[in-house]
């Protein structure tokens, strides 16, 4: 038997045959298409499943399920309630889905599949209770409580991206202000080095971007730090510590048996893991007990079929 | 069969006789005597219990288990990890315990039994996940999740009250700073008003608190912003403001079922709850759903008790 992990993403969507101990067997994908109905959508969705299995040698009688990551919010029912960037606002997908291609279909948040992924054969592998967190343009985040996804009562939960912060701190793109988010992305990241530059316009971070601050990047900024550069080092040494509180918050509060690191900002491996792992016990309420591992994931992109395929 | 309930406080130590239907049959207490040797302090609690049992009509073989609320940490195993204000750290509670009672003995932190209390009797009863948030000197806080509660893979979760709310803000008791309790705990309004009555020497708090600041307590604040002075609706105005962002960021992270509000600052009522009902949905990431339901504890302080009662 085999499995389906279809990774839905705001340019393009990844599909992936999984075996049952969870190699990807073969790949497909298709650009994004939010000009289309939404039925077409789907339509094309379920054409590539049925090409990318033809490629794996397996029949379509051998799926025994359909799982499908999306940057939003669904029901058990198969509803996706909330997918803003492919515009998509309580669609039956499941229903839809099944017209094509009748299978067990399972929708679940995008972090929320990474995190299983890991969870189960990632750098969590093993654990009951994890906290996954990606940085990336925003935070993502996904918490595995007993082995499975919690994504709460009314499946709007895992957004640790939005948790205040920083009281009246900065404008997030929700609306609100001081969001987690806001400081702990690479956004953030970047932010905090575009304007650290402007007072520091000797900084390495302006030489690498051509002295143009709009091309600082948050790689510029790690990669000056790693050099040297004094104000790149201050800019990131106040990043890790920002992400160490976060990580302390999600302790203090849910005490998960191990967090990981995801996301693009995680590429720069121990640079990132070793501050925030000296950083964090301080901001732990009971930090003279056994220490919270935090490591870096391990699954790269391939997370979100991997773990899209493991819902059920 | 009846079941026993512990609730440790600073000042002193309550035992309840409990039936199978959560109804408190009697009551015994005796005063926390940090002088005594733990052993000691143990044998008196197991007195206590003695005594209570037999004062409620009960026989000590109808005792079917002992469970203790503790403002600390505590292992599966029977062991109290911490216990500041009782001086205990990693002292053997069940071990001990059980040389004077031998009956199966659960703990838990305080707010864990509380929330677990109303979860199963109180306001959030028929749940299967909710949080549990106590405004008093702190902000303590229960999590439950299908039916049980949640204290982390450690035991050290559950302490919404040091989650970083506010990026370098006030100092907390705990050495951090901006922690979420230094923004909505009773002790936070107090400050706050405080604060405010030295530009506004006028204001109702003073005349209230026989113009010594010093005698400003949360309810001060709360009985002039119901009489409408200008200074503590708007100081009262900001506080619900924080409260309402901490109750959106537990939806944002946990999105229980529901919210319980309960504590001392609590007994303000719907003058608490109507402005928090009514704030926070703009702080919720995705607000166009079901909103979640935020109601007032019912139980007060023998939810300690039963709830310790419910450990199993």
């Amino acid at each position: 038997m085999i499995r389906i992990g279809i990774d839905i993403g705001g340019t393009g969507i990844q599909v992936g045959v999984v075996s049952e101990d969870y190699a990807i067997l073969s790949e497909g994908s298709i650009p994004t298409r939010k000009d289309l109905p939404f039925e077409e959508q789907v339509r094309q969705i379920a054409d590539c499943v049925m090409s990318t299995t033809a490629a794996s040698g397996y029949s379509i009688d051998e799926i025994e399920s359909v799982g499908v990551g999306i940057p939003g919010i669904a029901s058990k029912s198969g509803e996706i309630i909330k997918c803003t960037n492919m515009g998509w606002s309580h669609v039956p997908f499941r229903e839809v889905f099944s017209r094509y291609l009748d299978k067990p279909v399972y929708i679940d948040n995008d972090a929320n599949v990474a995190a299983l992924a890991e969870s189960v054969i990632g750098n969590s592998a093993g654990t009951s209770s994890s906290v996954f967190i990606t940085i990336g343009t925003g935070i993502g985040s996904g918490i595995i409580l007993n082995g499975k996804i919690w994504s709460g009562a009314h499946h709007i939960g895992g957004e640790l991206g939005h948790v205040i912060f920083d009281l009246d701190g900065v404008p997030c793109t929700c609306g609100n202000h001081g969001c987690l988010e806001r400081y702990c992305s690479a956004t953030a990241l970047i932010r905090m080095a575009r304007e650290a530059v402007r007072e520091h316009p000797d900084s390495m971070m302006l030489s690498l971007a051509g002295q143009d601050p709009a091309r600082i990047e948050a790689k510029t900024v790690i990669d000056a730090a790693r050099a040297g550069d004094a104000l790149a080092v201050s800019v990131y040494g106040r990043y890790t510590d920002f992400l160490a509180q976060a990580v302390a918050s999600v302790i203090n509060l849910l005490d998960p048996e191990i967090i990981v690191l995801g996301g693009g900002v995680s590429k720069a491996g121990d640079f990132l893991l070793n501050p925030v792992l000296q950083k964090y016990p301080r901001y732990v309420l009971f930090n003279d007990q056994l220490l919270t591992p935090v490591k870096l994931a391990v699954l790269g992109s391939e997370a979100g079929i991997i773990g899209a395929a493991m819902l059920s």
